[in-house]
């Protein structure tokens, strides 16, 4: 593998195959299918954040001439707990049918309680009032800060923190704790010459996908159950809804509609099962669609966390030690992203003595999903955060202060292994040889102050197991079926890759995302997964298309296949004139022992690790405390930039979320636990109007692992904006950032404290 | 392979895996897919059997306010001659887009002559009579003996007949004449002592499936057009779409629907290509739903057949030459299936002097299509018919006629191989043996006559390819993915054969027929070729699972495959106690090299020919010429019936069609070639309350090519009822019946003729 390898198509800007029907609005999302005979599912929700459900009374709902079907939890089959995967975490299969309908108690406001279906979604959404609940309200538990105090209220009696060495004596809201260490820690700050200290808050924040979960199901008595819905990862709806309906995984077919949008929110599920369930009460197809403000209240936003922070250094800058404290809301069952949080935290460093601990607490808020590299933003905020303050009291430019210490090849991690081939170093080069750190940042109008800064980023990504067939067809072109739902362009990579590895123009090969009944499980796409795993067991399967048109064509000529070769999407004969085209090898195929395909089933191991650096300008408004971003740069190591069109656009895509959790994005409740902000109006995603173009520094450094050199590119981006902008945002009106979001009346406050 | 092989779930009467969807009225057919934004297309038709287009003006119909579309020939790319495979015939696809749209002439009346696409099924109807054509009416061609006249009208002036040694110097109306033949048939007959010669004619007569012809499309200009049509072969759907549209067959998906009866009729295309035009010009999708009389007068019937028989014998019964001459009429486009009929006519015979011409004559009705055993009941009817006369002339028992004279083992075919192993002495020993046969006939009441007659049958069978993928999911249940479309229980068949290599219980193995992208190409279901050679696929991927199952437990163990078995869904240890079930395997795949699935893509050989004996008891009323059956048995060779409820459901239903064929079945001209009886009310099919029950004898003797033995059963038992029930009204009449079907009127006049 060398950067100087030519391809033919991968780094070419193709145009992706799903891209017409999504601009023409033909393409079908989750709300799309309509089947005949079919009805409307909706859920009543609490309108409590924390109380005990004293009684449900369905009755009058029931007698509704149009509802068809109401249930509860009693519906459910008993369920065991049992920790299943999801993404890049795990969850509990109980406390996930406890979230899909609440049972004993309800424990955040919009928890679902019942679930009803009726003929028309109007009729559904009337009769949701005549579900009776009769609560008996508990004090609610809104924040991590309660949470972890003495005598907050314990919203699960059965939960004793896990992680300690021995059983704690009561039950708490502190679900785990958890410890990495490498190093010596005290002897690494008595080692220090500058020590820096801190601790910050980052809120509840959303995805912010643009489309909400929707489905629509149909329940077969006879094993020909089928759920369509806007998911991440379709095979893992079924075996979550098999596991909870207690089915076989063959008696349901899930289909991955488009999906617009899901960001690691799209990997669990909070409908499906209990469409399901209405489906086979009522014996009709039942279609759910979320209300925005349901998606915001019911399904998982990303943690708020507490992070402290303390990092000690020589003069020179070589940085002797790195601690952290962090603790990470779950909301209402334990499960945040704490574990990613501690272990990427020091990540883009190497240093020989970090320690870092950390807390997964429940409050009363909904369950946290994954979001994008998660927990990493929060806890690679606050160490870049302390980075950068540590390069003002050395006194020394932060990305020469990063580049001394940066993570490279070798680097031992806090996380387990020492780190291959990585591409920090190269990103730090690329912004320091940038334009635009080159750049004076400028000096602002009147009222207006500037700061630039600068943060590093690191995620794992993800392999694991992903299925593909290459399907020839007798008139030589081939369907590439693969199980990866497409959220980022990633079937114009597999084609791209297929076609590399094939020889063959990529309009020969069209990819599909096959049900779960057409291709054997592939793994969620999440974790920056699909364009590495997927795209290697695409490109295992092409090889063996490729291995067998050779044997094939060998055949017709009486030959062995050691004695032709492939090339162009020609066979020929190494001696002689001999040659067949793929189009005329797959016509022959009936003769040669019928049609040409290649499978791959992988578990991929390997999938190398991404860096990012970001700097950021930005510009106060010191009168109303509004911070513009004048000018941002993301640099990131993709290993091998398949499309890079689309490579830059997750760059671009991940520093705007970045920027949005910076600036605007939080959940805001009031005293009862009320979210009061539940919509897009309220909950301000960065638009386009508000930024300026992302420009974009992709880095190529390849994966060894992968046969074109792939790394994950989809979250990274994500991780470094928080400091970036949160650092510039200190520097410009000279007072440190400790709680996200920087919104105007925050950054106001700090600029008026000040003054 | 020995019969005495015990099976555990072969040979059980299972419940199929399609029937609860069937009976509950969820299945979905070839009319049930409606899409948002679908507009509805009808056909104009000829009103003429034979016409001259002088002009097509399209521009009335275009101008309605809810037309969105209209298409004619010219419309088609242009298209060469060329031969493609259909069912277990072959089409040419120039005639064949010739018959979607009809150019320069219509060839019958029906002809499809245009197209249109409204935005209702009423609206299309409605403009369909603003689409102005202008004929020059030329005198129609009905019937192959007026065809074939010297001075007889010529259908296509560029068709010479194919089959002599030179070129005949002018166009004719017969296509191809054939001739095939064994030993010197003048020798044989020189040989007799009884010769015995008749000529007979056969209507022409449709399959008679009960769901029309429907289909709903949608065109997509980026490579993601869909086809859901009913179909017995959805690949060939794509392949002549494709072709006929000048498409790549990757970027064409088609989906065989659920289909309501098929028997070789739905082979081949009629509505799609032409739906998928008028989608590309509306832009919308498209559905075409044939009315019953469209599918009368517009699709493929199968041949009237005009057969001449010659037979001679030893007075022992010993036959020493028989010879035929059949001509099939093609209806308008050449292709007639007389090449099986003059391969199968005599194929019951073990006879030394064989020789069959055959001639293929176009005339103006609507192109044949397969039909169950294309050819053969015509054929071997007329075979059948004289064998059993010579018997009377002989005063032999016919059934011994036919033991002594019997194809087994080593008999030399006229079509080419020797006889491996085969059941017809079996079959004739069942029916012998039978409580049918050696009961009386029985005396009928006054004003009635009875008769019995027995009769032979033989058909190929077909391999071919097939394609199927068993995908294992995570909680040990699989998943059997084939292409082979489900007419006769064929999803049973392949979920037994599955879980009788994997050694699983059936319920946790789900057969489904998936679409064009998600399995390699597989044949069409026709020839009774799918539970043979589909099934042959399905046992080959299952032990590839097999196989892989014990891999991975070896691999668990840090064994060798070698040192472990498999048995009953567990894979155990030869040595110690290590055992793990499928289910524990499929879970632990993740982490021995990702799921589990086998794959086989097969092109089958060695499906072993079908032979049947048909016995039938029936009752002539002399004063109406009407013919009830009174007693009827089915013996035939399934070589192992798998799901032995559906290899009786197949005998049952081709002695039924058969019957009704000999009865009562067949179309009615007026003189200027307009179809009379194009309904269900006029063209009769028998009705469960026309016939006794069907009583069968399935005989088993093994196909050797076949893992568990199967031979195709599907086509065979349509043959011999045509002379079993001819021969048993000339028996009970006394009089010869030379021309089917044994309608009343016909019946009546040979009693009356004969008093």
């Amino acid at each position: 593998m060398s950067e100087a390898r030519e391809f033919k198509h991968i780094g070419q800007r193709t145009i992706r195959p799903d891209g017409y029907d999504k601009v023409t609005g033909r393409a079908n999302f989750g709300a799309d299918l309509s089947l005949p005979g079919m009805i409307w599912g909706k859920i009543h929700r609490s309108p409590h954040a924390h109380a005990k459900i004293l009684s449900i009374d369905t009755s009058k709902a029931e007698a509704h001439p149009d509802v068809l079907a109401v249930v509860t939890a009693s519906d459910f089959p008993a369920i065991q707990s049992e920790t299943i995967a999801v993404g890049e975490g795990s969850e509990d299969l109980f406390d996930l049918t406890r979230n899909l309908l609440a049972a004993d108690k309800v424990l955040y406001h919009g928890h679902a309680v019942a679930a009803l279906a009726a003929r028309s979604e109007r009729a559904a959404a009337e009769a949701l009032s005549l579900i009776e609940v009769q609560y008996e309200v508990l004090p609610p538990v809104l924040d991590l800060r309660a949470a972890m105090a003495d005598d907050a209220p314990v919203l699960h009696q059965d939960m004793f923190t896990e992680g300690y060495d021995k059983k704690p004596e009561k039950p708490s809201n502190v679900a785990t704790r958890l410890e990495a260490k490498i190093g010596d820690i005290e002897a690494g700050f008595a080692a220090a010459d500058v020590i820096v200290e801190r601790e910050f808050y980052t809120p509840t924040a959303h995805q912010g996908y643009i489309e909400p979960h929707a489905c629509t199901v149909r329940y077969d008595e006879n094993g020909q159950s089928m759920i369509w819905c806007s998911t991440q990862g379709h095979f893992d709806v079924r075996a979550r809804t098999a596991k909870i309906l207690d089915m076989d995984q063959t008696s349901l077919k899930v289909i991955a509609s488009e999906i617009g949008g899901g960001f690691g929110g799209k990997t669990t599920v909070y409908l499906e099962p209990v469409a399901l369930l209405l489906s086979k009460k009522s014996g009709c197809p039942v279609k759910m669609v979320m209300q925005r403000t349901e998606v915001f209240i019911a399904t998982g936003p990303t943690s708020a966390a507490k992070l402290w922070v303390k990092v000690g250094a020589k003069k020179d800058g070589k940085i002797t030690a790195m601690q952290g404290r962090l603790a990470y809301e779950a909301g209402a069952f334990k499960g945040s992203p704490m574990m990613p949080g501690v272990m990427t935290m020091f990540a883009p460093y190497d240093v020989a003595n970090v320690c870092v601990e950390g807390f997964d607490v429940v409050v009363n808020k909904p369950k946290v999903a994954a979001y994008r590299a998660p927990g990493a933003p929060q806890a690679e905020f606050a160490a870049e955060m302390l980075v950068s303050e540590l390069a003002d009291q050395l006194a020394m430019d932060p990305l020469e202060l990063r580049l001394k210490n940066a993570a490279r090849e070798g680097t031992q991690t806090l996380y387990g292994p020492k780190l291959k081939s990585v591409g920090l170093v190269a990103c730090l080069e690329a912004v320091k040889n940038s334009p635009h750190y080159q750049a004076p940042l400028g000096t602002p109008q009147s009222g207006k102050v500037r700061g630039r800064a600068l943060a590093s980023g690191f995620w794992f990504n993800m392999g694991g197991q992903s299925s593909v067939v290459i399907n020839m067809n007798p008139d030589g072109t081939g369907t590439i079926v693969e199980g990866s739902p497409d959220i980022g362009g990633s079937r114009a990579s597999m084609q791209m890759m297929a076609a590399e590895a094939m020889e063959l123009p990529i309009s020969r090969l069209k990819p599909i995302i096959a049900d779960t009944d057409n291709v054997p499980f592939s793994a969620t796409t999440g974790g920056s997964r699909t364009t590495y795993a997927t795209g290697m067991a695409v490109v295992e399967a092409a090889q063996k298309v490729v291995q067998q048109l050779k044997e094939r064509a060998a055949a017709l000529w009486n030959l062995t296949p050691e004695q032709v070769e492939y090339a162009d999407g020609v066979v020929h004969a190494k001696q002689g004139d001999d040659q067949l085209s793929v189009r005329e090898i797959c016509q022959a195929a009936e003769k040669t022992g019928g049609q040409i395909s290649g499978q791959a089933n992988i578990n991929a191991r390997g999938a190398g690790p991404g860096f990012a650096v970001h700097v950021c300008d930005l510009e106060v408004d010191t009168d109303t405390g509004k911070v513009d971003v004048i000018r941002y740069t993301a640099s990131q190591d993709a290993g091998k930039a398949i499309h890079p069109g689309y490579v830059e656009g997750q760059l671009q895509g991940g520093a705007v979320q970045g920027i949005g959790w910076a600036l605007n994005e939080e959940y805001i409740f009031d005293d009862q636990g009320v979210m009061e902000n539940s919509g897009f109006l309220d909950y301000r995603i960065p638009l386009a109007s508000d930024l300026p173009m992302i420009d974009t520094l992709v880095v190529e450094v390849p994966n060894t692992f992968h046969p074109y050199g792939v790394r994950g590119v989809g979250e990274t981006s994500i991780i470094p904006p928080l400091a970036a902008v949160g650092y510039a945002v200190s520097k410009a009106i000279g007072a440190p950032i400790t709680t996200l979001p920087c919104s105007p009346p925050r950054v106001l406050k700090l600029i008026q404290d000040k003054a």
